[in-house]
């Protein structure tokens, strides 16, 4: 196997290897190596010992398990630049893999093995708590990301419903005055009362509704229908 | 501070607790203590020394920057049962707060000192990988929850768009055919055609819409209503 300089950076993309230090990585680095899959190709079977976890390079990687029946249940679509099967690594020798693993199309991987990563965990702290640190913070980005998309989902639902409350015959008028009480939406919707003021609060901040008491006023009509239909702004 | 049989099952809310041994975990809350708040008050500063991470029991903190002018920048706010500065603490002795952390409400949280838990994880390797472990479970799962939410709000604006293009007067018809080609609608929404094709199968799948080549038939305009405006169902 041809190793670019660049493969140090190309590992980095993922959180596992993020933050390590150049030595430790190239360690890894020397240790490791690629396998070539064709589309529908194993990579490794449910209950196989896990002695080697996977960074996805190109392709498509699906994780399932299949029920008595046989039928299918994806677990997880990995994708290049992510790792997987390392959560079951740190379970140590006595972890087997909980999934099957197959290309979804021509994939290239670079597998590793456990043994020097946990060797190299346990023989410094100070890598075991820096990947604790980077783990941690990602965790934490996760969460706020996670926020971020329901509360973006509650508002494409509640505007996507105004919009629908709007009398057919007043589409030519930017404004309109809603007669259905806000407590109504929130209920129909199954929104809590307390993403719903959120939501609300913001797109008075921008000037597209108001909100008098318990009614809504659409101010600009075109805005609300741009919001639903443009992307998120990030 | 009285200690309720109930402390361990309490802590192990949060995925740094959730996967620990009882003796590791009865170790830290012989070490812990608990901090009650005002609504407003303090907990911690930027750049003071790290020297305790959180777990909130009740109530609610806010973790924020000031920018030099003053203007308040919310990084996160936690909620009971999360830990928060955890991901400092792991950088050791040399680590300081990067946020201000303040409760918004009356809250109570239980605070750790740095050392008892650092130590735990250098004393036992099992300790550190099964924390490890639990961690990359946890990023590999809210990965999953992020691609669909991600997913649900494309399909969330893609239902708005195509209520939307339905003639005005067809509206007591449950059928109707959309002159906008399949093409059109993916660019105008900013929506990869990927993604596309995954939410117009799932779709069609439910018996919502037909694809002929590059036209959409809505077959249940009242069910697509109502896609949009029931909460999603996990």
């Amino acid at each position: 196997m041809i190793r670019t300089p660049d493969t140090a950076r190309e590992l980095r993309r993922a959180y596992l290897f993020a933050e390590m230090s150049e030595p430790h990585l190239q360690t890894l680095i020397k240790n490791m190596h690629e396998v070539r899959l064709d589309a529908g190709a194993a990579l490794f079977r449910h209950s196989q010992p896990a002695e080697r976890f996977f960074f996805l390079r190109e392709g498509l990687i699906k994780l399932f398990r299949l029920s008595p029946e046989g039928d299918e249940k994806i677990i997880e679509i990995m994708r290049p630049g992510e790792t997987f099967a390392e959560a079951v690594m740190f379970m140590g020798a006595k972890g087997r893999y909980p999934v099957n693993a197959e290309a979804v199309s021509e994939s290239r991987v670079y597998a590793f093995d456990q043994k020097p990563f946990l060797s190299l965990l346990s023989e410094s702290s100070d890598a075991s708590l820096g990947l604790l640190a980077s783990m941690s913070r990602r965790l934490h980005m996760l969460v706020n990301q996670i926020e971020s998309l329901t509360l973006q989902n509650a508002t494409y639902r509640l505007v996507a419903y105004l919009l629908e409350e709007i009398p057919r015959d007043v589409t030519t008028s930017p404004e309109v005055q809603l007669t259905t009480p806000k407590g109504v939406i929130a209920s129909r919707l199954a929104i809590q009362p307390e993403t719903l003021s959120r939501i609300l609060a913001k797109l008075r901040e921008a000037n597209l509704i108001e909100v008098q008491g318990n009614h809504i006023t659409i101010r600009d009509v075109q805005a609300l229908r741009n919001l639903v239909h443009l992307p998120p702004q990030e």
